[in-house]
C-alpha cells in the first residue's frame, strides 16, 4: 500500500426533502450571496429552483442565477459567470445539477479572484491560491463532482478537455443530496451517470500496487451494490431504495473512499475525454464505449486484476487462464451495459467513422508519451484501443 | 434508506513515516502550544515522543506532556489534564497512542474552556459548546477514535463508564497514522483492535433498515478484509500491508463510511461496556466474548442479517433455515476469535463467576428499559445473553 491522505470535509446532507435545508447550510458556512448556476429548464420546471431560493431567503441569503449550462461544459460560460459574479460580490457559488454545472461553478469559483485568465489554472500555468466557497445541490448521479476538488472544462477554441485539480480550495463546503430529485432522469441519463461512477472506481482499482485488500474490497462492494440497483432502477425509475444506493455510490467513486493508497490508472476517462471533446457525447456513453475496449487490451497484456473483476463482480468462475477469464468478464460488463440502454462501440454511440489517428495524437499531445499507470499506453497502444471499440 | 449525514472532515496522513509531518501539520492547524498525551512507556522506549518533539520544535510548536494514561480511562486523568491545559495556555490536544489516550485527550479538549464539571457533558447536564482542537497520532488500530467525535471515559467513584460524542467539535482536526508504528504491538493487543473494529461495523451491518446495498457492501469489503489480513499478521507481525490495511479498516469502522442510512445497534458494546467497567479487561476481548452471545441470541429471535453475514464473511452456504445458517456463521466468528488468541466466554476472559445480575442491572439503568435496535434487548434478554457467553 503506498502513502496517501485522506481528506473529505464536505458536510453530505442526504435523504428527502433534504434541499430545503440549503439556506440554514449557505447561511452556517459564512454565505451572504450565492450564484445558484443551473443548466437547463428542468431545475425550473420541476419547481426545485424555487424552493432552493425559499430557502435560501428565509435564511437571509442573496442571490443571483446564472442557468444555461451545457453537457461537456466550456470555458465561455466560466469567463460570463465571472464577470458576474465579481458584478454582484457573489461568495459562494451554489450549482443545482450535476457534474457539468458543478465542474462549470467551481472554475468560476477559482476564475473571480484571480486577475489572470483562468484556463492558465487548467494548462497549469498558474496555481489556485483563493477561491469562492462551493456548495452543491446534486440533481444527476453521475460525475462524484459533488464531492471532489475537481473540475473539467473543454475550451470551445482549441476543443482541449482538461482538468484541474485543487481538493482544499474547491472541495463543496457541503453538499446536499436528495434521491427524489433524480426521479425524472432519462434512463439514458441515469445509465451514463451509472457509467462514469463504475469507471471512476475501476480507475483505482486497476493498480499494480500492491497489499491493497481493504481498498479491493471498497471498490468491487461499491461495484457490486451499482450494478444490483441498477437493474432495479430499469424496473422502476421511482424506486427510492435504488436512486439513494445509486446516488451515494457515486459521491463515494470519486471522494477517496474507494482507492486509498493505490496508484491510479486514469486512462480509460483520458481516452474518452478525446472523444467527448470532438464528438460532443456524453460522458458516460463515451465511456462505456471505451472501457470495455480498455479492458480487452489489458485483458491480453496484464489480465491479473481484469480476471479478479471477473471473478468478484460478476461471478466468472476461476479458471488457469486468466485472460478468458478477464474477457468473460468484459462480456459481461458490455452485457450490463447494453441492458442499461449504453453503447458498446462507436457504432452505437452514433460515430460511424472516429478518426482515430486524431485522437490518439490529442490524447498523447496532451497526456504524454505513455497515458495509465495499469498498463502503460504507447500512441500505438492508444490507437489499438480505439480500434477494439470499432 | 434513511436521511443520513455523513461528515468526516479529519485530514488522514497515512503512511510510512508520516509521523515526522506533526509538526507541520500541527503549525498549519493553528497550534502554539500542544499537549502530547500517552500512556505507558511503550512510545518513549521506541522514540517516538522524541521524533513528535523533534518535529514540533522545528515547525516552532510549543508542547507540554502527560503520560499515564490507562486502558479503560477514567475521569481523574481527566480532571488532572485540565488543570494543565489551563496552567499551561495549551490549545490543542496531541495524543499519541490509541483510543484510551485520544479519549482523555478529547474530554480535556472539551472541559478545558467549560467553567464546570466536564463529567456533566457525559451524563447529559451540559452541552459542549467549545473545546480545544484535537489531532492524533495514532499507535493501535482499534477504537477508532482518530476519525470520530466519540470519547469514553470510565467514572472511578460509581464505574460508570459513558460515551459522549460530538462530531464537530471533537473529531481530530488531523490523524497521522504510520502502520510501521504498529509493529510492536503484542499479539492480544493486535487481536483485541482486530475484534473492536469488526464490532463497531457490525453495529452498524445489524440493522432492520431496508435498501442499505451500498452500506451493507462496505461494511461485509471491510469485515472480509479485516478477517483477511488478521490472518496474515497472525503469521507475521511486521507485515507492513497487513497491518497498513487493518489500520486503514480501524478508521473506516468507526467514521461513518460504513453504516450509511442504517439505524445502528450497539448493543453489544453497551453489554461490554458494563464488563469492562467492573472487571476492567480489554474492550476488545469483552467484546469477543460478548458479540458471539449477541449473535446466538439474534439468530434464534431474527436471524435474516446474521445468516446475511454468515453467507457474505463466512461462505456459509444459504439454506432455508435462517437460524442454522446464522448459528454456523457464529461458530466461524468464535474460531476466527480463538485463532487471534481472543477470549469467546467468561471463563476464557478470566471472570469465572460474573454477577450477570449486576450487569444488567447496570445496563438498563444506564441505557434504558430497551437497549438496541436489530432487536431490542429488555433486562431478561439482557441476562440471556451474558448467560450465552458464561
Amino acid at each position: 500500500m503506498n502513502n496517501f491522505v485522506f481528506y473529505s470535509p464536505t458536510e453530505f446532507v442526504f435523504g428527502k426533502d433534504t434541499e430545503m435545508q440549503v439556506g440554514a447550510l449557505a447561511h452556517k458556512y459564512g454565505a451572504r450571496k450565492v450564484m445558484i448556476v443551473y443548466g437547463g429548464g428542468s431545475v425550473v420546471r420541476s419547481g426545485l429552483l424555487d424552493r432552493v431560493k425559499k430557502s435560501l431567503q428565509e435564511s437571509g441569503v442573496g442571490y443571483c442565477e446564472f442557468g444555461g449550462i451545457q453537457p461537456n461544459p466550456v470555458d465561455t460560460k466560466v469567463y460570463e459567470g465571472i464577470e458576474i459574479c465579481r458584478r454582484e460580490q457573489v461568495d459562494m457559488m451554489l450549482p443545482v445539477g450535476g457534474g457539468s454545472v458543478i465542474d462549470t461553478a467551481k472554475a468560476i469559483a477559482a476564475g473571480v479572484p484571480y486577475a489572470g485568465d483562468f484556463w492558465d489554472f487548467f494548462i497549469g500555468r498558474a496555481k489556485v491560491s483563493r477561491a469562492l466557497k462551493v456548495a452543491v445541490v446534486l440533481t444527476i448521479p453521475a460525475a462524484g463532482s459533488e464531492g471532489s476538488g475537481n473540475s473539467v472544462i473543454t475550451k470551445v477554441d482549441t476543443l482541449q478537455k482538461l482538468s484541474l485539480r485543487v481538493p482544499e480550495l474547491l472541495r463543496p463546503v457541503f453538499s446536499i443530496m436528495n434521491p427524489e430529485l433524480t426521479y425524472t432522469l432519462p434512463p439514458f441519463q441515469t445509465a451514463c451517470g451509472v457509467a462514469d461512477m463504475m469507471v471512476h472506481i475501476m480507475e483505482r482499482y486497476f493498480t499494480n500496487t500492491q497489499d491493497v485488500e481493504i481498498s479491493d474490497r471498497l471498490c468491487e462492494g461499491t461495484l457490486t451494490a451499482i450494478i444490483k440497483e441498477a437493474y432495479r432502477l430499469k424496473q422502476n425509475p421511482e424506486d427510492y431504495g435504488a436512486r439513494a444506493n445509486i446516488m451515494w455510490c457515486g459521491t463515494i467513486a470519486h471522494n477517496g473512499t474507494c482507492g486509498v493508497g493505490c496508484e491510479e490508472d486514469w486512462a480509460s476517462h483520458f481516452l474518452e475525454h478525446e472523444i467527448s471533446a470532438i464528438y460532443d457525447v456524453t460522458h458516460g456513453a463515451g465511456l462505456s464505449v471505451v472501457v470495455p475496449a480498455w479492458m480487452t487490451f489489458a485483458a491480453e497484456h496484464h489480465p491479473k486484476k481484469v480476471a479478479q473483476f471477473a471473478s468478484r463482480i460478476f461471478g466468472i468462475p476461476e479458471s488457469e487462464d486468466l485472460e478468458e477469464m478477464a474477457l468473460a468478464g468484459v462480456a459481461r460488463l458490455k452485457h450490463f451495459f447494453r441492458y442499461l440502454g449504453l453503447p458498446v462501440n462507436f457504432k452505437e454511440l452514433g460515430i460511424e467513422h472516429p478518426d482515430i489517428d486524431r485522437l490518439a495524437e490529442n490524447l498523447h499531445r496532451n497526456k504524454g508519451e505513455f497515458v495509465g499507470n495499469y498498463v502503460k499506453l504507447t500512441k500505438e497502444n492508444s490507437k489499438e484501443i480505439y480500434r477494439l471499440a470499432l
